[in-house]
């Protein structure tokens, strides 16, 4: 073993991770906001919590309206993936601007994602600082899923078992070869 | 979109989930607790979070020492993993059943695994109770990298971007392919 950054050390742990868009609303305004911190916390009642930094304008809905949905992207949504990670809800229509369709849910008045493979329903139970992010607790609600399934994006490095996708920045998207 | 058990909708973006195994020691005690449920929380303090079971001995032991270390495992520990996950640290030294080697850090007394490809040694900053699991909220004080790296151990489904290794009962592992 030898001392080495953290960020060093994470290029042999840190990757796949898997994608997920946390989408919110608060009023009128609603937006989507790429995330690969998450984790599932709970078996019963079904829970997972989301690391969402407070400048985001996702952050504020979220924390405002109680809610959230948990929409998981598919290979098809590499480029929307970018778009709503690299632009704010405060300026641009995420789901115009990348063509997405919102869908209403059941429990929740965030839009589930029609072109994502499957959307959970949350309601926020808890919530905790954690540095430079709010680690926000989330009691799921309802599963949704795609009748067209894709196989989940993530962020990866250059493993021959991905199918590369598309990169761009700090970003480097694929899925796992099916 | 159809509803449908979070159990379905899991299978479309479950996988693949790198593991880590939280090492906690508390006087006398020490343990090893392989998870799938951890995230990234911040990058300014560097950050994660965990969520263990409150029966779980290590449990315990973090909650009380405050520190705890998170090894990542390579593919040569996947038999590793799965009995430090099956068996209790009340009943077994896990150190020396799956034939494991402490190591001293820096910072914490909870010790670094020589065999896993990365560790980090960590302080407890906040924990928070989600449902049946405790997220604990974590400093990362010290990176430390095996000079002979492997591929990070994953649990994963039957996609052919993966070396399958090890299943039994709910558990599958393997690595994406290099």
């Amino acid at each position: 073993m030898k001392q080495t950054t953290l960020g060093e050390a994470r290029k042999l742990f840190g990757k796949p991770e898997r994608v997920v868009w946390a989408v919110a609303k608060y009023q009128d305004n609603v937006s989507i906001c790429p995330l690969g911190w998450k984790m599932n916390t709970s078996g019963s009642p079904p829970m997972m919590a989301i690391s969402v930094a407070p400048p985001r304008f996702t952050h504020g809905l979220i924390s405002k309206s109680g809610q959230c949905v948990l929409a998981w992207p598919g290979e098809d949504l590499a480029e929307a993936t970018l778009l709503c990670g690299t632009k704010s809800g405060r300026d641009i229509d995420k789901f115009k601007e990348a063509k997405l369709t919102p869908l209403k849910g059941r429990h929740v008045d965030a839009p589930l994602v029609k072109e994502c493979i499957a959307n959970l329903e949350c309601v926020v139970i808890g919530e905790m600082r954690s540095g430079d992010h709010t680690i926000f607790a989330i009691e799921i609600l309802q599963a949704w899923v795609n009748e067209n399934p894709k196989r989940v994006l993530c962020t990866v490095n250059d493993a021959s078992g991905y199918d590369f996708l598309l990169q761009q920045g700090g970003y480097r998207f694929g899925v796992v070869k099916g």
